[in-house]
Formats: C-alpha cells, structure tokens, sequence
C-alpha cells in the first residue's frame, strides 16, 4: 500500500480487482472494503449503458463497474465534499470518466434530478444513528450511520431510473426489513440474495434489487457462499470461485436467474 | 383414508403426525397440507401457556400443537361457520380442550379480545385476491386467498399477545416483503426461516416469527431444506430428518438459535 500525505486525512492507495483498479481513500476515515467491489460484480450495465451510485463515497464501486463494462456512462452523488473530491480523483486515476455530484440523498442537487439511469447502485450505511459509539473520524461514521433511513435511498434510486432500469443495494441483514419493507411502493420484481460467511452459516449481508416498473413476483434467492468449505482451514484467503471471480479477477457476479 | 356424507360438503379424515391426529375436512373445499403442521411444530409453547390462531380452518395446526404439548390453553379464531365448527369436533376428537371464535380477522369478536395469548400463529391465505384464477369452492378460495392483507393478521397477532409473547406465520416467499414490511411496526426480534424444497434451491415459504416488545435485531436463518439430496431418487417420500421428525413422529422444529 502507497501512502500519501495529503493534508489531513492522510491518505493510503489500494488495489482492487487483482490490480486492475487502485483506489486512493483515506487512512483512518472510510474505507471500502469487499461489499462495493461486490456490488459493482452484480450490476447487470452492458456498454453504453448508465449507472449512478448513490453515496459513493471514494468511488471504488464506479470505479471497478467502469472498469469491468467499457463505455458506461458513471456518476456518484456523495454528501461529503473530501470523499467526491477523491471519487473524482479515483476515476480519473483509473482511465474512466464520470460526474461525482456533491449533495444529500433527501435533497439531491438540481443537475442530477435532470439525469435518468438505467441502473442505480448503492451500498447504504450499515448502522443507525445512536444505534453504536460512534467512530471517532466524522468522515467514517458517516460512511457507517449517515443520518438518512434507508427508504430515503430508495426512493432517490427509484426517482432517478429509467423504465425497467435496475435498483440494487448491499447491506447489513438486520436491516433487511426496513430495506425490503421500502421497496414495493417505489420499484417491483424485487430479488433479495443473502450473503452468508459460509455454506449453512446465518447470512450477514445481502443484495436487493428492484426493477422500475417490473411486475415480476418477488424472489428469495439461496444464499452465496463467501468463503469454500465450513471452517477457514487454508493459510490466506479461502473465497469461493464466484467471490473470487468477482475480488481478484474483475469478473461479473450476476444475481441467479 | 375415511369419507363421511355431512351434507354439504362431505368430508373426509386424513391422519397427521403418524396418526397421533385425525382431522376431518371437506373432500373438495380448504384442504390442510404440510404447512400448518409445520407451523405447529415450530412453536415454542410450554405446558400451560395459551395459543391462539388465526384463520384456523378446520384445526390441524392447533390439534397437533395440542397434541405435541400437552396442557395448553387453545384458542382459534375463523370466518368460516362450517370450518370453525370442524375446529371444534377436530379438538374434541383429539381429545383436546379449545375455544373456536368465528369471526373477521379485521373486526374480531368481543370475547377474543378480551384473551391475551402466549403465542399466536397463522398460516394466511398464500394468494392476493384477484391475483389468479379463483377456486370453485367458496371455502377453499377463502382459504387460499382470503380478503385481507397480511398487514391486518399481523396486528391482530401482536394485539392479542402478552407481553413477550410469539407470533409465528407461514407464508409464501412471494410474499415477504408484505409481511416483512408489516412486522416491526407491531412486534419486534423478527426472524425468518425459509423453507427450501432441496439445498441450493430458491426457498417457496419461510416461517417468520415476532416477539411482542421484543428488541433484538433481525435475523435471517440459513434455509430448511424439505427433503434430502439434490433430487428425488426414491421411492416414497424422501423428507429430510428434521422433517420428517415434525410430520410423522409429532416431534418439535424449533427455529435455530
């Protein structure tokens, strides 16, 4: 890992995708870990196509989706002026171009509502406010417990689709009630595919997508193993294939049929 | 099997839990399968406290909770006349105790509002009115996609359950996000169980279950497979253990810790 002084905070570079993209965000604020890259695995975009992130903060889920489909059009929205300073940074860096708009998911700013997408991603804060102590650097706590509730995200996502664009978010299962709960009266043929540790294993994550418009019913998808086998036996990482696929190689992570 | 002529419509007995319950019910109406025996058997009762269900039919989930547990205040609640009035010979054929209200789910009456309950349970019907082609019979369409919407047993569930208390359903996966969504506005420590027909295959129900007052995060279980192996292979039915064990022995399913 690069490490750059950069006024305050420092900041650290780190690679993702096997190397294929390298990210630059802070030491000791938010950082991103597997969720956006995974995220940015299993949005169905093909070239030419448009996607927005809401909350992107540094930008390592654009930045790996550009860089796995060519020729999308890219844009994050991010409350926090540093954190879209260096999504800007980071695209840049990675050979790609987007708009990062600075601005709150409840009030987006005026050039973003102009805009409609044809595929919307974004992987919310995990926590509720108060929920937790809270870290000490703002910047991180507000990647961990923004202010906002969750069917915030979900009407902003479902406002800015196209028809029969897609919706898809990561998160914390606890909060997959209020996620899912949202969900029916802004976007249809909802999916939600659990994420679990291991084969068995009680799933700590999952993704949920919508379709605006859709009709189709609504799917439980089985549970994505992370990591081979039922204990961590291997010295270094033990990833399934497809997480594998997805973390080293750059590959798509598409929801089951 | 036995048949009975009893007017309109006839009847006929069908054996659960290896025969330990004999249940009378319409030939050709609302007939019980699997899901509300299961349903009986996830629940956490102990000897002495009271359950109640909603929309009981004709009472196999309370015979063979009833049976399972010994000692049990029981207590049903349906629409119908003629199934309430085979709840009731279905207990006292069991050789159980109970009380069968008849009434509407969204205006209950006065005596069963005046109980409160240990556990409440409730396999509601798995189908949205007009969603599909209706059933010829009145009282197997009432069964399989009665009026209400799932909000409505959710708050007479946590209504008429004591302090601590469970309210466990059963429900089509389609459904979840109605039912998910409904929940923690009435009960809290909400969990959900899917129920896969094989390992790896997309779940077709869940169990969820609510505690009145309760405060721990939600939990999202791994799913329960119905029956063993990828594919049916065998003669005869091929349920896994734990399955099997709840349908023919009587035994109890409890969710997972």
């Amino acid at each position: 890992m690069r490490v750059e002084a950069f006024g305050t905070p420092e900041l650290g570079c780190n690679d993702f995708l096997g190397g294929l993209v390298t990210i630059w965000q802070p030491l000791f604020g938010y950082r991103a870990g597997v969720d956006p890259v995974l995220l940015a695995a299993t949005i169905p975009a093909t070239p030419g196509q448009s996607v927005l992130e809401l909350g992107c903060g540094a930008g390592p889920a654009l930045c790996c989706l550009g860089t796995r489909v060519p020729g999308l059009r890219l844009a994050g929205l991010e409350i926090q002026p540093a954190y879209a300073a260096l999504a800007r940074r980071n695209l840049e860096g990675n050979g790609l171009v987007g708009e990062v708009f600075e601005g709150d998911i409840a009030a987006p700013p005026a050039p973003l509502k102009a805009q409609s997408f044809d595929h919307v991603m974004a992987n919310p804060p995990y926590f509720e406010p108060g929920s937790r102590r809270a870290a000490a650097d703002p910047g991180r706590e507000m990647g961990l417990a923004g202010p906002l509730s969750l069917p915030a995200w979900v009407t902003l996502a479902a406002r800015r689709l196209k028809p029969g664009g897609t919706a898809t978010f990561v998160q914390r299962v606890e909060r997959l009630p209020e996620l899912l709960g949202a969900m029916p009266s802004a976007l249809g043929s909802i999916e939600v595919w659990p994420l679990v540790p291991r084969d068995g294993r009680p799933p700590r994550l999952f993704f949920a997508r919508g379709r605006k418009n859709g009709r189709a019913a609504f799917r439980l998808h089985p549970p994505l193993a992370m990591h081979r086998g039922p204990v961590h036996l291997e010295d270094g990482d033990d990833y399934s294939d497809v997480i594998r696929a997805a973390l080293r190689d750059g590959r798509a992570l598409p929801f089951p049929q």
